[in-house]
């Protein structure tokens, strides 16, 4: 798979840059969306490129062994009861999901509780939460490969069924921590200006959690040379599903639409793993979280959406959506200058 | 209708504050978005608001005499010849209104071209083009309350017609020098922080816009606190028009999204003849022009959307119905914890 993965096309680039310029708009008025449109091209290899539509947002889901250090003040239940909550249709990312028509898939790859099986719920668990990264590696070479390939194969199932978009989305407790550590491990950044608040914590708290991705490093010493690895050591299930998610995508040539935090710390890891890969990634908004700012810096990736969302689930990436459609329709439906018997300047 | 435009409606705020606090997610996750779904319960007096579905976009085309000082290097013609091009359905609006399912209704408040009538188009001609504003005022003040008025019959027609939200757009070569002379005497900015170059005119073209601008500053001397006066001497028909475009659907209590740099120009007017009409607004996206970041700092808006647009036309607002939709489906789709049996914290 991550052997098929490819650069842009740019013969079909430059076509959609040559035909942005017969468009019936200033050269460049419609500012970060002419480039992404043109990338879309690329990714597709044809121009137009196809509308992303319809969207799939995938819920990776799973707990972490590190909850058990303290780093967030919400019990460790809730990740599958925010799974059921899905699943029932009342979280916010299915309500996002609603407004923009785009299916919402949950993936189990690593919930603590067992959840069974049901509608929407794709059984892929690994196992029952990770280890506690301060005190072994989180996981294993070989589960960190199973939560990839669970990963990939969603993203060729949904793609199967019709989707032109993929949206990551995530649940699980005590991810930000991880998320930290991998940005960290991979950027380069150092452990406090990878780490936020995560779901609102207080400073103390704050400094636990600092410590904890401190003390994470420091013992692993992830190298982010060996992707595998680094997500072995300090990651979380549902950021290696992620990351096999976004390489599915890409090898593929579907855009994939990066929701917060959690997204993009899969995504270095995607990157690491595959440098093409970047070209199928949509930075769908800015999280609050710090790290994510860190981790697009690195991607180069410029978000669509900043509105001081820090959710997670996909609900940023979402919104981000019927944006990228818009920057796709303008190749297909604009008129030029001669076509509608508009003067240039 | 101006003294029907009355202050948000602290009760429903409150309401819908309180809602947020039950839903399954953290505290202020949602970042801007909670604060707008807010304003627009306080805006429709009720908790949840109604969907802002349908949109119905209105683009408010006119022509400028300060087009003969050599501002654009576009041809004057490009006005009506771009109102041909909405109304075949060939422009960037109407592609990303297609996208949200939006109507596209055009008025002419003062093209030069002679366009007859049409489906989609509404003839409100207060003149063919304005005054030079160098000269002499651009409009006398009953053409600038005739073109107030335009554009409040059309709010009003659009939502009796069905529509939740209104969109502004325009559409007049030159039009961004008035723009910017609003936005100076509004703000009381200078004429250069609030010129930009607007299509994207060189380095030569720009210093005689702005010394256009500030020529008009000087000569006319316009007080803020004469919004009419203001507007006749250094506004544009459709500036006027959507100012009273804004003000009908604040009156009638529907979110107005606002455009960028020609929409907060108008808003400027429209807040000054009602303070309480900031209530509706929405500021849709930042466009790349300076003065319409002076405008929405003036106005205390922050915008949904930024992404270097400058094209004007109503498409940036359009971007954004789809998240103002989403944060009010909030508060209409999400589960409570108690509903969804989540623990809290």
């Amino acid at each position: 798979m991550i052997e098929g993965i490819s650069p842009l096309d740019e013969e079909a680039m430059a076509a959609a840059r040559a035909l942005h310029a017969r468009l019936t708009k200033p050269a460049g008025s419609l500012g970060a969306l002419e480039e992404l449109s043109v990338r879309l091209a690329g990714l597709a290899g044809q121009c137009p490129p196809p509308l992303p539509e319809p969207a799939a947002v995938a819920v990776f889901a799973g707990d972490h062994g590190v909850h058990a250090q303290g780093v967030t003040p919400w019990p460790q239940e809730v990740t599958g009861q925010m799974v059921a909550n899905f699943l029932a249709g009342g979280a916010v990312v299915n309500a996002f999901a609603r407004q923009i028509g785009a299916s919402v898939t949950v993936v189990d790859v690593g919930v603590l509780d067992d959840l069974g099986e049901g509608p929407g719920l794709v059984a892929a668990k690994v196992r029952a939460g990770t280890r506690d990264l301060t005190v072994e590696p989180a996981l294993t070479r070989d589960e960190v490969s199973a939560a990839l390939e669970a990963g990939a194969r969603v993203a060729f199932r949904l793609v199967d069924e019709g989707a032109r978009a993929l949206v990551t989305g995530d649940m699980g407790i005590a991810n930000t921590t991880p998320a930290a550590a991998l940005i960290a491990a991979f950027t380069g950044g150092g452990a406090e200006a990878a780490t936020g608040r995560g779901t609102g914590i207080d400073d103390d708290r704050y400094a636990r959690k600092v410590a904890v991705v401190r003390a994470a490093l420091e013992a692993h010493a992830p190298d982010p040379a060996d992707p595998v690895g680094v997500l072995a050591a300090v990651g979380g299930l549902e950021h290696a599903a992620l990351a096999g998610f976004i390489l599915g995508g890409a090898s593929r040539r579907v855009p994939v639409i990066l929701d917060g935090v959690i997204a993009v710390s899969a995504a270095l890891a995607a990157a690491a793993l595959a440098p093409d890969a970047v070209g199928a990634m949509v930075a769908g908004h800015r999280s609050a979280e710090p790290g994510a700012t860190l981790a697009l810096a690195h991607l180069g990736l410029t978000p669509l959406i900043d509105l001081g969302l820090r959710l997670g689930e996909g609900t940023g990436a979402v919104l981000a959506v019927p944006i990228v459609a818009s920057a796709v329709r303008v190749l297909h439906e604009v008129a030029t200058f001669d076509s509608a018997g508009v003067s240039e300047k």
